[in-house]
Order: C-alpha cells, then sequence, then structure tokens
C-alpha cells in the first residue's frame, strides 16, 4: 500500500484528509511545537516530529528513509518553498506527487514571469525608478475635481521584494519622492540593500481572484475545482476607516499578509476564458518545464472594470484557498458527485493511476 | 419525457445540473465559442451550437421547433433579457418556466419601480438635477471636523443609465459641477445622448444584499433559498487602496462591473422581515402581471446603519448568486434534508408539476 | 425523552434542526409577530407564543413548567443577554445547556476583560482621556508624505458605550476635538449621560476574525468549528465610497450594526495559536466561573500586519456566525464525517452525555 505524506502546515490538514478518504495511509512531518494541532486529526496515522522546516531536519537520511520504506508519496505546497532552497527541495529521493522541477519556476521572479508570458497571460507593466514622476507634477490637492484629476489614474505602482513570502515588504507610490521615502525605510531595516531587490509594476486596481485548476496527465483535462479570494492584512482593514480618520491617524501604509480566505464564484461568462487561461498554462509549462504541469495549480490576478483578468502570479502547487473546500466547492460539484477538496483530488489521480500502472505520469 | 433547457452563460450549469439531478433530459443552447466550457459537463445530454444569442440565431425556427420536439421548458435567466428584445422573449413557441410577461416588468425601469412600490419596498429617493447643490456649498476641505460636516451626510448621489446592465457607466456625484462633469464624459464616449438616458438617485449608504427566493404556485410557498452579495469591479477594489494613496493617484471613479458574488447569512431577526418581503412582492406580481411570480426571484438592495432594508433592484427569474450554492445553502438545508440549489428547486417544481398534472400552473 | 428549546431569534432555527437531526423534540418560545417565520419550519416541534422576550413574558411561571415538564434542556444565545437581565436569566427553572454563569461574564465590561486576561488573550489597549492629543498636534493635512506621518500611526481611538449590544453609538477619533464632537452628540441623543458610559481603545488595525470554538466536558476536548467574520453596516459600505466623495459628501462616521456573517478559512499555520487560545480560555474559565466552560463559545478579534491576533470580546455561548455552517464547515468537516453546525453538536453532547449518564456535566 501506498502512503501520502507532507509538512505539517498550509493545507496539510485537507490534503491528508482527502488521501485517507481515497484510503491511503496519512503521513506528516511535522514541527514539534504543532504536535498539538496535528494530533487533534484522527485520519493523520504516522506523525513524525521534527525541529523545524529546514531541509536537514525535515528531510534528514532517517525521514527520507522513513518516507521512503512506507511507499509515500509527497504533496508539495508553500510552506516547502518558504523553508527550503528550491535545490534542497529537487533533491529529495522521495516521488513528489506533480512536477518538482516547476517549483523552481514559482520561486524565480524571472522565470515566472517568462512562464506568464509563454501562457499569454496578461500580467502588470514593469515600471522603472526613472518613470515614477516628481511630486511637484503629482500633487493634486484635496480640492481636485473629478474631471481634472482622471488623467492622472492608473498612475499608482507597487514595490514588491524579490522572492518575498506573501506580499512582506509590498508598498504602494505614486511617485518618486513617495516612493524613496518607503524605500529608505525598508533600507534602514535592512529588509533591502539596494534597488535591485525591489521591482516596480503598476497598480492595477481590481478585485482579487484565485482560480483554483487541476490538471490531469491521465485524462488530460484541466478542471476548475475552486475560486477565492485572499483576506489580508492591514490592506482588507483600512477601507473600514473612513477617509478622514485615515488622514488625521496617518493610516496610509498598506501591508498584504495572507490571514485567511474567502470563497467566491464568477459570473458565469467569465469561466470560459478561465478555463483557457488554464490550459494555455499547462501548455507552455509542457513546453518549458519538461513533464509539464500535473495536479493542482493556482492563477492569481484582479478583475480590473472592464472585466478583464491580469494575473499577478502564479503557484505551481496546491494553494492554501482550497482549505475552503475540505466538503468540496460549488465547481467540483458540477464535476464531481461526491465532495472533491483539492487534496482528494490529488489522492484520487495517485490512485487512479496506480490501478491503471501509470504512476510515472504524475509523480517526479 | 420533459427536458429541461436553457441558453449557455450565467446560471447554465447549476440550471441543467439540477434538472439532470431530478431525472430530466437537459439542452443547452450554446454559442459556439463557449462549446469548449460547456462539453466539460457530462450533465449536458444535447448542446446545440448558435452563432450568437440574438433571436434570430438561438430561437430560429429550426431551433424551436427542436427545442419543442423534446418537449423542452426553457429556463430564462440574465442573459436571456440582456441578449434579446422582450417583445423577442415574449415570442418564443417554447414553454417558460415562470411567468414569462413579467421579464417585461424587470426590464423597464419605470415597470420595475412600479411593482417594488406595489410591493411596499423601501425604494431609494429620485432626485432632480435641479436638487444637486452648487459647488460652492459642497466644498468641505479636510480641515472639516466630524461635528461641521454630519450636516453634510448622505447628500451623495448616484447615476445610472436606463437599461444598463450590470452597472456599466453609473457614476457618483455630490453636487451639479460633479455630476456635470462625468455625464460630459459619458456623452462624449457616446454612452448617453441627453439627460434623459440618466436617472439620479440618493446614494443609499449600506451593505449590498441579495435575497434568493423561491415561490412555489404548487404549494403557495415563499422559501429563501440563499443569501449572497455582489463583487464588483472596481468598487470593491478600491478600498483597499488608502485615502491618501486615492488622492495622489487620482483614483476616484468608481465602476459597478459584476465580476463574481460572495456568500452571506443574515442576522436571524432579519429574516421574518425578508420573507414579509418576499410574501408582498409575489402578491404586488399577482395583482400586476398575470399570472404572477412563479419560481426564483431576487430582491437586491443595502441595509443601512439603522438594519433598515432599501432596496434598488429586483430579478424576476434565477439570479448569477444561485450559483454559490450548487450543493446547497444554509437556507436551504434548513427547509431541505437534501443539496436543494435554485436549479435543482425549479426542476423539483417542473417534476411536482408534471407528476400532480398541474404543468400549466408553473409554465406560460 | 428529552426536548431542545430556546427562544425564536439569534440562531434558532441552527440550533433545532440541529437537536432534531440528533433525535431530539424541539420547542421554542417565539414572539407573536415571529411566529410566521418559524412557522415554515418542520423541525419545530411546538412553538410557544408569547409576546416578547422580557423575562416575565418569555419565561413566565406557565412556560416554565411547560419547559420542565418536556424535560426541556435551553440553550441559550445572544437575545438571551440582550432581552433580559442577567438575574432573570440565572433564575429560569429550567436546565441550561452550558455554564449559565458564565453569561454575567460575557455581559460585564470589567469581568470580560478580567476573564480575557486570565486567558492570556492579547487585548487593546485602554486608553483615558487625558492620552488623547490636541487637535493642533494631529493636524497632518492633505500635503503629508508617508515618511512623515508613519509616527502619528495607530494614534485612532475607538470608544464603546458600556453594554451596548452589537456596536450601536461606537464611534472613532483621533485627538480630544474630535472625541468630544462626538461624545457632545451622543449626550443630545441621550444615549450616553457622562464620560463615564464611555470607555475608550486604541483602535487596532486589523482584519476581523470570528472563533467558533465548542468545548465538551465529556472528551475534554476543544474543538473549532468554523470561522466567520461579521458584515456590519455602514462600517463594511464606506470602503465602496472612494475618499475624494466621502469628504466631498461629509461621509466618516462608522457604525457596527451587524447585518450578517460571511464564511473564512484561516491560514493553516495560523491553527495552532487558534486551538490554544481555545485551550486558555477553557482553562481559565474553569478557575474563574464554576464549572468552567461548557460548549460553543467565540473569541473575537482582528489580526493585525503582523499577523497578531488582538481579541477584544468574547461570546461565553453560541455566535450567529455559526449559522453559516448549517451544514458543516471546513473546520467541521476534518472533525466529522457527516454534517456537524454547532446546534447539531449541542444536541449531540446532549445525547452523548444522557447516553452515558453524565448530563449533570453539560447543564447547569
Amino acid at each position: 500500500m501506498n502512503a501520502i505524506g507532507t509538512l505539517g502546515s498550509h493545507c496539510a490538514l485537507q490534503v491528508l484528509k482527502g488521501a485517507k478518504d481515497e484510503g491511503f495511509k496519512t503521513i506528516l512531518v511535522c514541527e514539534r511545537r504543532r504536535e498539538g494541532l496535528y494530533r487533534r486529526f484522527r485520519f493523520i496515522d504516522r506523525l513524525i516530529p521534527v525541529e523545524d522546516y529546514r531541509f536537514e531536519h525535515a528531510f534528514s537520511e532517517g525521514i527520507q528513509n522513513e518516507l521512503h520504506d512506507n511507499n509515500c508519496i509527497l504533496v508539495p505546497h508553500g510552506t516547502y518553498i518558504s523553508s527550503m532552497k528550491i535545490e534542497e527541495i529537487e533533491s529529495i529521493r522521495v516521488p513528489f506527487f506533480g512536477n518538482r522541477w516547476i517549483l523552481r519556476w514559482e520561486a524565480d521572479r524571472v522565470m515566472k514571469e517568462r512562464l506568464m508570458l509563454e501562457a499569454r497571460l496578461n500580467v502588470p507593466r514593469s515600471v522603472s525608478i526613472d518613470e515614477l514622476g516628481n511630486s511637484s507634477s503629482s500633487s493634486s490637492g484635496s480640492g481636485s475635481s473629478s474631471s481634472s484629476s482622471s488623467k492622472d489614474a492608473g498612475r499608482l505602482v507597487i514595490a514588491k521584494l524579490h522572492g518575498a513570502a506573501g506580499g512582506k515588504g509590498y508598498f504602494l507610490a505614486w511617485d518618486r519622492e513617495s516612493f524613496m521615502a518607503q524605500y529608505n525605510k525598508l533600507l534602514s531595516k535592512g529588509m533591502v540593500k539596494s534597488l535591485n531587490d525591489l521591482y516596480i509594476q503598476e497598480y492595477v486596481l481590481g478585485v482579487p481572484v484565485y482560480l483554483q485548476y487541476f490538471y490531469s496527465p491521465l485524462s488530460r483535462e484541466v478542471e476548475l475545482l475552486g475560486i477565492d479570494r485572499r483576506y489580508e492584512s492591514n490592506v482588507d482593514a483600512i477601507g473600514r476607516v473612513p477617509a478622514l480618520q485615515q488622514e488625521h491617524s496617518g493610516i496610509h501604509e498598506v501591508s498584504y499578509n495572507v490571514v485567511g480566505n474567502s470563497p467566491l464564484v464568477l459570473r458565469e461568462s467569465l469561466l470560459d476564458e478561465v478555463y483557457r487561461m488554464g490550459e494555455r498554462f499547462v501548455a507552455a509549462a509542457e513546453r518549458l518545464v519538461k513533464p509539464g504541469m500535473i495536479g493542482p495549480f493556482c492563477i492569481e490576478g484582479v478583475y480590473d472594470q472592464d472585466g478583464r483578468f491580469i494575473s499577478f502570479e502564479f503557484s505551481a502547487r496546491i494553494v492554501a484557498g482550497t482549505n475552503l473546500y475540505v466538503n468540496g466547492s460549488p465547481y467540483s460539484y458540477l464535476l464531481y458527485d461526491e465532495p472533491m477538496s483539492m487534496g482528494r483530488r490529488i489522492a484520487r489521480e495517485v490512485r487512479t493511476a496506480i490501478e491503471s500502472r501509470e504512476l510515472d505520469k504524475v509523480v517526479t
């Protein structure tokens, strides 16, 4: 019998619940300080306590051996990427569900953009520091009328840190002065060393949407299994403070710390393009990163006021927003007559592959 | 055997999934460019490809004949209204689930308001252009204290285009000058021809709520089957930009393009009035539009800070927000011990009507 | 056979639906004007009409006798606390599910804070009026740059009324002048009599999260059964009005009238501390309020931009946000292989206690 295993964080509960529902043994590599949480759940058969999720602890020789002896298939998620070097992840001698080589394309800013462009996704325009206007030209003052200022719309930029996890250090700016003020703050905190540590994009005004896909190399079909939006602090809190109070109390810096997720469905007329994006992404991955996309991935972006989707990110593995749908989503119920979480879908694919002796198609 | 059919958009997936779950044959009239989407779903038995959803294509003689020969009952939704003239919809020679004559009351601004007033719903106050103040009296400046400006509260108006679908071209204004500036922009874009193309209402500050009802002419009961709120771009995005950045980058125009929906439950003490509104609406429709309301409808509005519901709209057919509840909603589970989407509820009503030989009570 | 009963409001539908699913007779004490709502639901076996929810009507001698004769166990909720005096609730001669003595700790501001501190929850800092700055020092003007104003961040305070239900009368202020302006308004409306009727806290900028727990005295385990956020008017509406329009139309007062709830899941790495908070709360209640926490409770707060949870409130009984999960939540499905609402969980605990002859452990 095979086992399915993962690290104790991110979406481990959903993944192992789904694995158990599909008849697998379940194994969790778990930080000692989190044992209290994970021991509550009976669907976890084996819990391997570790010091932390650094490679040398989480995937020591002994642990790799144990996983191997249990015929364990590992399900990678965001915590792998934030806790270990890509080289370390790639070196693990236990089969991964999915394409382990694509995680590098998610983690590296330049490769990531290349894959997104290959998939013909709309991405935000990059902005150079030289393009940022001077403060004199940008000051509009509180008396600006709507007619005079519309020409200024869209001038906002967002500065991001290379390799930053979850929006940490991101900031908004509207001209060189406001940009430098915040850059200098990051400098003084040691969060950046030079301007090269930042990249700047136009800020696309739109509502965030996270598209949760699954690609089956067995059926060769893309499935949309759910949609969510992130719940981020403090950016989802500032709108609850009126403009007047924001001004008087100096609230005007945003952060994008992911706290959770909330469910969404999309207008049905948008779904066709949603599926096409997913299929273009799969095709692009097949060309650029053999053996291509396998299993769960997510395209992340905003719909602007014209209903156009601009994507700023992808994840080439299961995302935490799928935790909303432990018992199925509105989309999964259109495809399956039973509750089908993303975690369970992974396990189902493994089971099907084992039964049809095609396991090599879904693991690397 | 009967079939249930509809146009491929809006809520077609949910409607046909529900029809299939109730044992019907399912038929989709589907734009060629959307075939790729709808062919993914096995619960669609027959897909009739058409050029687009204009009447002459979607309901050509040949297609009407085919639907008729299949004993098909059509489920109307928002795409019918946005793609065809009301006269065309009314002329279709295939039975509709629901009252086809009420769709005209939804599409026409004046008739719509008449039905809402007949149902004794609270509606926003209409505002004439003459009532809009001059800019000199409205400028409050950034130093306004809370005590001096509270007398100004509620002065905001929203201008809407007659017949506009989904909030396109809607704008906010606070005085004649800000109104005219935006009106002139719509003029120059050719979106309006004169002031008569707009109607102006007080802007009611409150949280949006969409109430999803079903009225059964068989049981003569109203059922609340779900509640949602719309997810609109860019109006649900601007609150994520602090006031300071809004000001400096000229973000101060809103649009109400519906991108999706998210789920809600209401405070239980509000439900009694929610049911009463639904019943008043049904009673009003019975008086004004024979044979009255049949099946799904939606009352749309906001709850203000005093917990008062002000409704600005209704839909006299299934709404897209019901797509959240493909597998049932918190409210449907109080009424049914099985998953009951709005689409399935429609099919259940048709089945019950067929079994009791009362089909004429639920179709027109 | 036992019955489970409650007052018709708040979460009565969920509680009685859950009780019926677990095999109990269900009894609703119901205001006459709400009978129309509750008579719709077949899972309510007995409806006792009353004038209103004042103690002398809802729990008259006759009604207490009837409940008693039916072996009824009462489930307390928020409407008990808002409709009756704590002494009256405590005096009811019908068994309560849960610890009736802890409701006093929820209703009294000072006792409440004592219990929260005993549970080592992070609470917002109290602010005295003397700490509020003068307006001269707080005026930053529209030209403030981000660098100069960050030192001012966090200066916002929220003033709350002692014993106020659901955020009524709460207001934001940033200095003595803005505070006094709004205090004087409450005075003139008769909502406060002196400054002693208000308490002031730092305003913690963060995203609201409500944690729905159940503690079983039988298994001695805490269960996280769901997470939600409140949907409040007008504070969740103002972000849909741009800063410019807010300014020109004088929108800058917030209110926190609870209209409903929407679903959330949390980042999995936050769950360990969520469980620890729940367990600390249970331990604190055991020390301070014999026999300790029994059944449902809720810890309410915000996650700030550093992912720190600051709790401003708790409920020592079932909360209305659980109404989202009539058919189970993402968290309940990790624990139970069947739909498990909080209402059903209560009934399950009663049933288990009856079967193991430990009813005295779960009722008071």
